[in-house]
This record gives C-alpha cells, sequence and structure tokens, in this order.
C-alpha cells in the first residue's frame, strides 16, 4: 500500500472543521465586542461566479463575494439562519452525531428558527459549506442515499463505539454500506491496485461473485445510480490517499455517461467545494462506439436522451476528445444499451472478455 | 434465542426448488417419452383468479388453472420460453450464480430465445415462480435495489467462498447490506427480541447512534421506500424463524402507510407466493393520529395523496380497524408529516420518547 498523504487524514480534518466552525463564531464575538453589527463575507455561487477551471478540471467560484450584515434588515433573517446551522454543525460534530439535510430543517424549529421551506434550509447549509471551506458531510450532515464498496481494503472507524476497530472491506460479500461510518474511517491497508465503479447493482453483485476483486485486484463501488456525494468524496480519498486509479462503468446512455462525469469534474452546484471529483477517473463504458464494436442488444433513443446529449455536447465539461467522438456518435446511431446487455454472450462475458479489454483501453 | 423452524431451512429449500425444476424437466420428458406434445398446468394468475384470504392475510390465487401445450401453435413461443426460464434459473442455482430480471431478458439472446421486451421475459418468470413453486430470489433471480440491516444477529453464510463463515450484523456500524449472500444465510444465534424496519436511511442512521438495537434489542431494518422482495422475505424469516415480532415505522402519509402494508399482507402481484409476507407485523407509525397527538410540522395532502387514501379505503387489506380510522384521520386533517418531523423536539426525542411510547401501543 502507498503512503498516506498524511498520518490522520479524516481526524484531522475533522479538527479543521471544527476549527473553522469556532473560527467563525470568534469573528462574531469579535464584531461585537467592538461595537459593531457581526457580519460575514463568502464568495458569491450566482451563475455569473462559476467558472470551469481546466486546470483542476472542477467548477470553481470566481472573485465576486457577497457580503451579509446583521445590520441589514433583508440580512437579518438569512444571516441568523446561518448562524443557527454553525450552532446546529458544532453540537452534531462535537457530539459526533449524524443528521440530513430534512433533518436539519425540522431540528431548526427545537430552537425557533424559521425555514419557509426545505429549499432554503439546504441552500443555508451550503452558505455554511462555503464559509467552512469543507462539505457537509465534513459537519456530519449526510445524505439519505447509500452506495456500497467490496475489495480488500482495511479501515479502522473513527465512530463512537468502534473507535480503533479496524474491519476489512471483503467481509461482508453483499458489499459493505457506504454511510457516515465508512465514510469518517482512516485507510489502515490495501492490497489493491484500481478501483472499478459500477452503475448497476446486480452487476456489482456478478463482478463480486466472479472474483473481479481478486482477479484485477480492484476494489469494487456500487453507485446505485448517480453517486451520492459521500461516496463521490470516498473515491477521491481512494484515488488521492491511495493512489489507485478510478475506472467508471455505466449504461450507455447519456445518464450512464453523466453519472461518470460527475464522479470525475463534479457539478456547478459544488463549484465551492473540492474534495468531491476525481478528475484522473476514466470512464470505461458503455461507450456508443462499445454498442458497435460489441454488436449490443439496444434499444432506441428518446428525444429526452438526444436533447440532453445536445445539451452535453455544449457542456464545458465535456470538452475532451473522447466524451465529443462518443456524443457524436450516440446521436449517429441512434441507440443506447445497459451494462447488462452484455449477458447476450453468456453471464460472464463481461467480466472475461469486455471488462480487460476496457481497463487496457483506458488504462 | 428461539429454536429454528428446521435445522437448515435455507439450503432445504434450495434442495427444494432444484427438485422442483428437476421435476419440472421430467415431467416433459415423459410426456414426450409417451408420444405426446409437451404441456404445463398452472394456477391463473389473471385479475378474477386473485382473491384476498382473511385467514392467512394475504391475497391467493383461486382454482382456475391455464394450460399451456407445445401442441397449440399460440402457446409454442410462451412455452419453450418458459422451459428456457426453467433451464437457466437451474444453471443459476447450481452454478450459485445471481442474476436479475435484466440479465434474463438479455441472457435469453445468449440462448436465441426471443423476449419481444423485457415485461415479457418478467411475465414468464412469473409464470416460472408458480410452476416451482418458489418465488425467483431463491433462483437466483434478484431485485437491483439493496436494503439494510443491523443488530445483535449472527448468520453463516451458504455462498460460494464464503461456507461457513459466521458473521454478525454489528460488525458494520453503516448496517449491513441485504444482498443475494444475507438472503442465503442461514440463522446462528441472536439476541434481539423484536424487529424495527424503518423507511428512511438518515432514521436507521439515526436509530444505530443511538443505540436503538442496544436498548430495546432490536434488530434494525432499513427499507429505504419500499421494501424489495429479498428484504421482506427475510423479515418474514425473522418473523417466522426467530419468532420475533416486526413494528414498521413509515412516513405518516399513505404511501408510507403502503410501504407497511406490503410487508404486512404483500401485493396481488404475489398471490402465487407465500413466503414474503409478514401479517403479525405492526405499522407503528406515523400514523394521522400522531400528526395531532404529537403536534407534528406537517404537510398539506396532494390530490394524488387524497386519490391514493380513497384507494386504500377500499382496498380489502385495509378492513382492519386501525388503517379505517387512521385513512378517515388522514383525511380528516388533510395533513402528512414526514418521519423526521420529530426533529422539532430534538434528534433523539424520536429514539427517548415517541418509539417507547409506539412500541408499548402497537405490541
Amino acid at each position: 500500500m502507498k503512503k498516506k498523504e498524511t498520518e490522520t487524514s479524516v481526524t484531522g480534518k475533522k479538527k479543521e472543521v471544527l476549527a473553522n466552525l469556532t473560527d467563525f463564531g470568534k469573528k462574531l464575538y469579535d464584531q461585537m465586542n467592538q461595537g459593531n453589527f457581526p457580519w460575514v463575507k463568502m464568495p458569491s455561487r450566482s451563475i455569473e461566479n462559476i467558472f470551469y477551471n481546466p486546470e483542476i478540471r472542477q467548477y470553481v467560484l470566481g472573485e465576486k463575494s457577497v457580503r451579509r450584515s446583521a445590520r441589514n434588515i433583508r440580512h437579518i433573517k438569512p444571516f441568523s439562519q446561518l448562524v443557527w446551522a454553525a450552532y446546529f454543525a458544532d453540537e452534531l460534530s462535537q457530539n459526533r452525531k449524524t443528521s440530513t439535510l430534512r433533518d436539519v430543517y425540522y431540528s431548526a424549529q427545537a430552537y425557533d428558527v424559521a425555514f419557509k421551506d426545505q429549499p432554503e434550509s439546504n441552500a443555508i447549509i451550503t452558505d455554511l459549506e462555503t464559509v467552512v471551506g469543507y462539505a457537509r458531510e465534513d459537519f456530519n450532515v449526510f445524505p439519505e442515499e447509500r452506495s456500497a464498496i467490496f475489495g480488500d481494503l482495511t479501515i479502522e472507524y473513527t465512530v463512537p463505539g468502534y473507535e480503533g476497530k479496524q474491519y476489512n472491506l471483503t467481509s461482508h460479500p453483499d458489499g459493505v454500506m457506504i454511510g457516515p461510518a465508512l465514510t469518517s474511517a482512516e485507510f489502515v491497508k490495501t492490497t489493491a491496485d484500481i478501483v472499478i465503479a459500477i452503475e448497476k447493482g446486480g452487476l456489482f453483485t456478478r463482478f463480486i461473485e466472479e472474483e473481479v476483486h481478486r482477479k484485477y485486484n480492484a476494489l469494487l463501488i456500487l453507485t446505485a445510480g448517480q453517486a451520492p456525494r459521500a461516496t463521490r468524496q470516498f473515491i477521491h480519498r481512494l484515488n488521492k490517499e491511495l493512489e489507485l486509479p478510478v475506472y467508471i462503468f455505466t449504461d450507455g446512455d447519456p445518464w450512464g455517461m453523466h453519472i461518470a462525469m460527475v464522479i470525475i469534474s463534479g457539478s456547478a452546484n459544488a463549484a465551492h467545494l473540492r474534495d468531491l471529483t476525481t478528475p484522473d477517473a476514466k470512464w470505461s463504458g458503455v461507450w456508443a462506439t462499445d454498442i458497435v464494436d460489441y454488436k449490443l442488444p439496444s434499444d432506441e433513443l428518446t428525444q429526452i436522451d438526444v436533447k440532453r446529449l445536445l445539451e452535453l455536447q455544449k457542456d464545458t465539461r465535456y470538452e475532451g476528445v473522447l466524451w465529443q467522438r462518443e456524443i457524436k456518435q450516440f446521436l449517429k446511431i441512434g441507440k443506447k444499451a445497459e451494462q447488462e446487455a452484455f449477458s447476450r454472450y453468456g453471464l460472464t462475458y463481461i467480466v472475461d472478455k469486455y471488462l480487460p479489454a476496457k481497463l487496457k483501453e483506458t488504462g
């Protein structure tokens, strides 16, 4: 196993998040002690301040910033909502309890803080991400969805009741859930050389049954459709801390293509964050050219598929040669194919023939 | 732990499934050896042959049957599709490989068996369930979706590479995925007294963090919305083999109510199967009356919600006093509430106050 970036990546980060939250609070106190209305300045997340940065291959925020002050009557509400959110995030982190966006919305009522609706509380949590400089998962606000991983990686938990316990991710052959406990675990050791992310549950199970993890020294990840943010962050860590190359296998259609792209280059919504993308990850299939080369059973593209392809064609993240070629090919053949389509050559063809060919091609 | 029903419930069942598949094949050979066109007779699954049986509290098939014969030119296609499906199921089971409905559709092409589309192949798999007398999961055709479980139950795997290995379901604090490997495991021992099924992922994590499994000697199950069939079968086993009472907690709306009902009484689609329901399971909340009693933050019922409630009101499965009372109450107050709404009283209120009150009320 390659050396980890830092000895305690997770606990180190948790401490930094807490320090940043405390800093935020201190600043407000200092401002008030100096006889001023408290205020906060943060980068603007409005659309004209979001740019694609080709160097780090993700969206970033520009120079524009917004200032929110308790002095401004129109700011008082979002300002105090933000302060409450920081307080709540600090409470969660200190007590090592987890929560969801939905929970945050309702929890506010326990403090007599009013949010009009959940979109309003979601936006404040995103503001807090901007202020703290970390993703909401880092202050214990997690998504509902769970994905999974399987393969020879030993982790060490940091959650209450399990601190110091080690666990190997081959322990349960259905795959191990990627939830708050796994996300906050330290990496201890691995024999893996690569990471393979897979869109579909059935195929993930097939890969485990056919021992892809052993044959290719791979960690297998089930994204279960669009990968939850916690999973994208986990893939980022596997790539960065363990220096493992990442290959992504999705359905051969614009939606599968975009599942891969969001793992690789993230979304404009997360332009204020850094640890959610894996720019060196490869989309390894199912490509439009695979549909032709492998004579796959396919379906006609729908109007919605075509519309989506035309959008992606103009999307700055899709400027690369591979992406443009595949979009063109999809439009040309007017077809799409699912990962399971390889079963027409027998259940193990995808593992025995397609997988090694594509790993070589995109490796 | 209570005594298990049989010493080898899972392996015993697998053997019976294989025996039934072999029987089916033998019958066809015998028919042909006697100089007849092969044929099969099975209970009709048409709507007029589906009845609710109040005694076993689930839908069952009536006396009508259909006969499919290779002699009848209109039967030749579905008949040979069924024979192929039986062959494929036998292959899967013999080789202990798993598959999905989607896979079955594409796999047929490897054998030059034509299905018009996936609904057609799905229907043939349901026919095969009827012929074999077991759910498709029992011949290794699994759903895509995965749910999870957490709590003190030790299981023993029967899947290749893990045979005889024991695993405790508190090993991973994010919860353990309910996939083919767990579904086909034997129960070894447990200290649990009850099963608590929960609709939402965030709440499932909260219950683990707050140690509900320890405080209430409970196995916690995440249904993740509508429980996948494999999970409903697993709940059935926990209830039957371990004699554990089951309590179900969902959102307080017609959709949550129906998640509970499908675990309890199943669906008309599965009238030909027996092991998917848990008639003694209780829907413990969130009830419409809870919304009032606990003064929960709530949303207005939509037109679609109301339409659904009126449908359920006439549904034979909803004849019980509790269901009728709650449907009436939903319609009267015109409100619905999510499980997370309890967070208005603090994150642990649902565990500290609501849960024990409801377990007592419905226990």
